[in-house]
């Protein structure tokens, strides 16, 4: 078994995706949490200056969806030919697209322009957006893609939490069950779950 | 050989990569470019509310990287196996970061935060950024990933006009020799050099 090592802020966001794949694929694995004050001091050792990193034997990799994609491929969770990997690639795009969207007010440090923008967005963006994301979950029978449990769901599953922050919508899956149904399908695998119950608990929960 | 549509505006922006890939495989497509006065009746037609879109024998696929993505497995400008892939993933992904970052100032709507982000940028992340990707062509031999063509150098070479708008660098194939070797390998190609030239005038031209 390869040494692996799972670089990321002691929080789910965007490494989660990576750890919960891991897991998954029954690979032990050192789970580094960088705390953000270690962090102007590490930065330097990644390949772009940004976290998650996964390192594999020594040889480190960066961008969460490539190793989401990258572990997917590893165990079995991509699609079975080129087309599907498409549909796959597609739909999580489109999550991601509004994870970015929702980062972009999240992280504006003007709280006037943030405030506005929030506002700008619930009424002229998310309803749009989260009700194709529902429609999208319902067509492929409770997961992001392709019908079945793909690494897709472990990146929906992974960001979840924070995405819920970001929007500010706590209810988010009690609004849209076919949410949860994505998330529970990830975590009914038994060695998602026993990851899941040994995760710091004094971690930020998103 | 399968009847193929790419649906975008008439600019290269995030749709010509999937235009210089089609080429690139020989594939002939009707290249259907969508005003933008013509696009808000466009929209709900496609998959997500968003160009490009690439129709296959009447299947609608969206996410210009999906798309490119796909097209490069299809015409053997993918990794020879998952840790290649991984790799172009990784480094095409931080490309499209760096595009992403200049877009959130392009497109911001207030003049006067837009120029104060503008200058933030310039000062303390475009350095970097930018040289982080000139490191990486380098050692890549004049590539995005692999050290060989692969489809990123085609996202990379469709979207640099665009990029070059938006970081407000003119000459920044000038400063960075690397990128145009980039860009020169992907026209290199016959096929691609034929529709390059056959363009329409009238496009905006990034």
């Amino acid at each position: 078994m390869p040494k692996v090592v799972l670089h990321y802020f002691p929080l789910k966001a965007l490494g989660e995706s990576a750890r919960l794949l891991l897991a998954y694929g029954g690979q032990e694995f050192e789970d580094k949490r960088v705390s953000m004050e270690d962090w102007p001091a590490y930065k330097p050792s990644t390949p772009f200056g940004q976290m998650p990193v996964l390192e594999i034997d020594g040889k480190q990799y960066a961008q969460s969806m490539a190793i989401a994609r990258y572990l997917g491929r590893k165990y079995g969770l991509s699609g079975q030919d080129i087309e599907v990997d498409f549909e796959i690639d597609q739909n999580i795009e489109f999550v991601n697209d509004i994870r970015a969207k929702a980062a972009s007010v999240h992280y504006e440090p003007d709280e006037a322009i943030k405030e506005k923008k929030h506002e700008d967005f619930v009424k002229n963006q998310y309803p749009f957006l989260i009700g194709k994301l529902d429609e999208m979950i319902k067509k492929n029978k409770g997961h992001i893609a392709a019908g079945k449990l793909t690494w897709a769901d472990f990146v929906f599953a992974g960001m979840f939490d924070y995405l819920k922050v970001m929007l500010r919508m706590p209810d988010l899956e009690q609004k849209y069950p076919s949410f949860k149904q994505v998330i529970d399908a990830v975590y009914a695998d038994a060695k998602v779950k026993a990851y899941s119950e040994n995760v710091p608990k004094a971690d930020v929960n998103f």
